[in-house]
């Protein structure tokens, strides 16, 4: 998915930056006019619907990551690539933190007419994980508890990555990684 | 807190319900009085706004989450706490799916009149994850990696409870319990 430019460019950091702050559902089509400085003629011109805003920019963002972590794993296996997810998605999380705020909000939505794009998307990028995991278990591992894993994994990482940049933003970003894989590296159950 | 009873709590059963489909912001005084079955006088006589609505029921339930949690540590050191900390979750959340859902929506919004209190709650809830991890750590740990390590014990939990209730509720707790455990229990960097 190109990433856009320009007017439409305007439009969608300015519909992100409101929804980081009051939801997607908070956001309407006269605050993201205002917002950006642009008429709601030029508005509508550019995107249909507000549902058209927010799907382009979570599909671009969901694309974005699902590339960023598939790049992670080349050349990687196993624990050496879960280190490498861990540490690409704290990255895109710190360089799109409010984009990463609207993921996090809309991880459980099911009323969302993006639905079956998102969820596709949201499949994609728990496949990065659930490969590195698969790799790094007994090989008499079952699928759906690696599936249970790549979440788990994925969600501490979010959750993670969205305590330091929302509430202690002055860490250094090397520490939040350290204690991410801390987490699972076995050192809670020595 | 004591738990509602009669009206408001049909009130309270009515909004959490709709909130779990469309968000707090989504659902508004009308929609909750049609849900409820209740007269619009009823529903003001009871809560004096949304907010006092949603700001009773999150706390209501993230104090009833620090209760539990502070019970499951009771006479559990280090990693055994935290095995217990990880079942009492996942047994809320499967308890309570929707309170569930809405809670997770609201982790990193900034922006509602009751973020005090919800924060001062999210801060004991982590803590009990936090007093266990640092007991399972050698004792150098510095605090701040142990807090953030109790965000990611916590975020894998929710995270996996709910990807279990919303997308695939058939599967057995237990199996969803040891997919959690197995995350952190050094499994993946052997």
């Amino acid at each position: 998915m190109p990433r856009e430019t320009g007017t439409k460019r305007t439009i969608l950091d300015a519909a992100l930056a409101l929804a980081a702050e009051r939801g997607i559902t908070g956001t309407t089509m006269d605050d993201v006019a205002e917002r950006a400085g642009v008429a709601k003629g030029t508005l509508y011109y550019n995107f249909a619907s507000k549902d058209k805003i927010f799907e382009g920019l979570l599909l671009e963002g969901m694309s974005g990551l699902t590339d960023a972590l598939r790049s992670a794993r080349v050349g990687r296996r196993g624990w050496e690539a879960i280190e490498a997810l861990v540490g690409t998605l704290l990255e895109r999380i710190a360089a799109n933190t409010a984009l990463a705020k609207v993921i996090a909000g809309e991880l459980f939505r099911t009323d969302r007419s993006w639905q079956e794009s998102s969820f596709a998307f949201r499949h994609q990028a728990l496949a990065e994980f659930a490969v590195a995991i698969a790799e790094a278990l007994p090989d008499e591992s079952d699928t759906q508890t690696t599936n249970l894993m790549a979440s788990g994994v994925f969600g501490a990482t979010l959750l993670v990555g969205l305590e330091w940049l929302v509430f202690d933003p002055t860490r250094a970003q090397s520490d939040v990684v350290a204690a991410v894989l801390a987490t699972f590296s076995g050192t809670l159950n020595r």
